[in-house]
């Protein structure tokens, strides 16, 4: 069964075709730069990879159309004909409070996306475009939605609530939502297999750290919280957002810079984090551990900051849980920085995780699937280092889904 | 050695006067709405309680010539002249990053509140209006400023930046400040002498929870992190500001409801909390609770995410100093809310800390200094309702402050 594997951006779509017999990747890549003068595409088998400068990419159809063509082309390609697709899998940024687990993407669930676009204004448009455009190219093969805050419906109200006037939340449902719930829930599944114990009895706590950055707590499975919020403004600093600050800031900045409300929202999520600690120095993490190995004081503190919101987040998700069998580091910076993930662990001694400083220091291979254990045999509270792989999850679900509704 | 104690406020006046050799509060009261069309007066030595209207109150000078004339009245009064006072101890909210302990205020201290001003727009004017009455009134006695922002005053860089941009902090000093520093100083202090142990070896986790609320890490007598920041609205839910919520928030309250930024200071700091989530219906949390033991939805839900938010500060920070010795309770709610505490503390046994039941719902007597532990006896981790003493703390600072000036 041949599942492909969409994530429509604004002006890029990433793609994975894979096996679901095998669960192999059959090939991936990334159409960039839709709907400027020149656009990029990338792609890669497990023999080959290719770039080109496909003309003509003006918008997410046209970019489905250079893919398909790709994965169909006589010498190029890996499939006879785009028959031999059985179904598409998406990944949506937001699911709103009515989409709690991946479904079939029909009418009700597209008006429900579409309802959803006020919550994600960057985001749903773009996939909602990529669902319309593979309907269009694909008009007889099923699209499952794979929803980025689906996995976080769990978090009680207690925790998604904000404290603000009842009012907000009747009439924007604003409240906490919670994002890369996809990969959350992937590295959690997978850290109870590597524990090898029932999900339904571990704690969790999973950071998945990229350039985008959040934290959840999964009890017995399912999120109890996590860091970011309405937005992913909130929670951990990231690579040019500032996570948590006091509320009171953006104002501040109105009254005092007069900024208009379009300027601050660029400057919290576009000129913070690792950028704007740096004066727009460095955004990539790997840049500031390069630096930080050769004591440059400024990347010594970006990245002790960095390291620190994580801890805070560790220790009160700890809290929240009543306690914590494993901490699992996820994305780039999780899967990579030997250095934040030991500066996030060594004061967690308390709670009875003993990092290896051998096992940490391994240097796990990007992209192969290489993952472990990086705490010392014996440690009570164990932490691990799982690459996520977020295309391979939507897959699954979309599998699932299709063989449920075709046994229907 | 008799001390005034004064906190001036926007609108009103409150004082206590301390006989230091004794440590006994000779009188005490406040001066409520200064500049209104009738101010009120009440004034309470240890015999008798009295309130008054005094005419003609339209400043921060008249109300402390209406306390002066009430503290030397020949009939209610308890002090023979004005001169009976020693030295006058302000509390000032805002000493900024130059003022990191109690001061005799001089030129350079006052004008460096004069400069503190735009961090504190409400308070530190009011603050410096009460000072220069105080000098005019009594021209001869010293007076000494006690900073909210002076305790917090040793939170690491790493914990008082935020991850903006660098030239905000250049140009503003915008930063985490934290409040309630004496309050924090004064019941870490007193719980290191009710467990007998030096407080230079204690991590304390101290929980001022009043219509403002903070909670601080105290490590090693020293704050390490708070959770009021820039200013006082951010960390956990209080009676009408929010506390930590997602940043974007008010971006997006500009943006979809047209709002000034004046508006959504007003939104998040007077309409929030818990008089927000109860749509204006409670303020205070006796009320709240009150209804929590008539099984009241709403107030239910209000008064777990009170404790949700205090439990998940007391998670961080125990993570921020590797490990937790005690926890203590003060302010109007942390002292009288055994369900409050009983909700932050029982899933705390992850820590070794171990609620009594029966202890945690003594009624401790307010206003008395009744204070004691709740924890089980063998608790690894105690917990304490400590009530704080501010003006103690103001009073045995401008003691010992004028004490050596003059042996200089």
């Amino acid at each position: 069964m041949n599942i492909l594997v969409l994530n429509c951006g604004s002006s890029s779509v990433k793609f994975q075709l894979l096996d679901m017999t095998t669960e192999r990747v059959l090939a991936k890549g990334i159409v960039e730069r839709i709907g400027a003068v020149q656009a990029r595409f990338k792609y890669e088998t497990e023999e080959k990879r290719i770039e080109k400068e496909p003309p003509d990419v003006h918008d997410h159809a046209e970019a489905i159309g250079v893919i398909l063509d790709q994965l169909t082309d006589a010498q190029e390609g890996v499939l006879g004909s785009v028959e031999e697709i059985e179904a598409v899998g998406h990944r949506v940024v937001h699911g709103g409070e009515h989409l709690s687990e991946s479904m079939l993407i029909d009418d009700r669930v597209h008006k429900v996306l579409e309802e959803c676009i006020p919550l994600a204004p960057l985001h749903n448009p773009a996939n909602i475009s990529g669902i319309d455009a593979t309907s269009r190219a694909l008009p007889h093969v099923p699209q499952v939605g794979v929803f980025d805050t689906a996995f976080h419906q769990t978090i009680p109200r207690m925790a998604f609530l904000y404290a603000l006037p009842a009012w907000l939340y009747e009439k924007y449902r604003l409240r906490r939502y919670g994002f890369h719930g996809t990969s959350h829930r992937y590295v959690s599944q997978r850290c109870a297999e590597l524990l090898g114990a029932p999900i339904g009895e571990l704690k969790i706590i999973t950071c998945h750290l990229g350039n985008g950055a959040s934290v959840t707590a999964v009890n017995g499975g399912k999120s109890e919280d996590t860091s970011m919020g309405f937005t992913p403004l909130s929670g951990l600093m990231m690579g040019s957002r500032c996570g948590d600050i006091d509320p009171a800031i953006p104002v501040f900045l109105m009254k005092n810079e007069g900024f208009s409300p379009g300027r601050v929202d660029n400057l919290l999520n576009r000129r913070s984090g690792i950028k704007g600690l740096s004066s727009d120095k460095y955004i990539d993490m790997r840049d500031v551990e390069e630096q930080y190995f050769k004591n440059d004081p400024l990347c010594t503190e970006i990245i002790e900051m960095y390291a620190y919101r994580v801890r805070k987040y560790i220790g009160a998700y700890t809290a929240v849980m009543s306690g914590v069998d494993a901490v699992v580091f996820t994305g780039g910076i999780g899967e990579n920085s030997s250095v934040v993930r030991g500066l996030v662990c060594s004061p967690l001694g308390y709670l009875g995780l003993e990092l290896g400083r051998k096992l940490n220091s391994y240097a796990f291979k990007p992209g192969s699937g290489d993952e472990g254990m990086i705490t010392k045999e014996g440690s009570k509270v164990s932490a691990w280092v799982i690459p996520t792989n977020e295309e391979l999850l939507i897959a699954r679900d979309t599998k699932d889904i299709v063989l449920a509704v075709a046994a229907r």
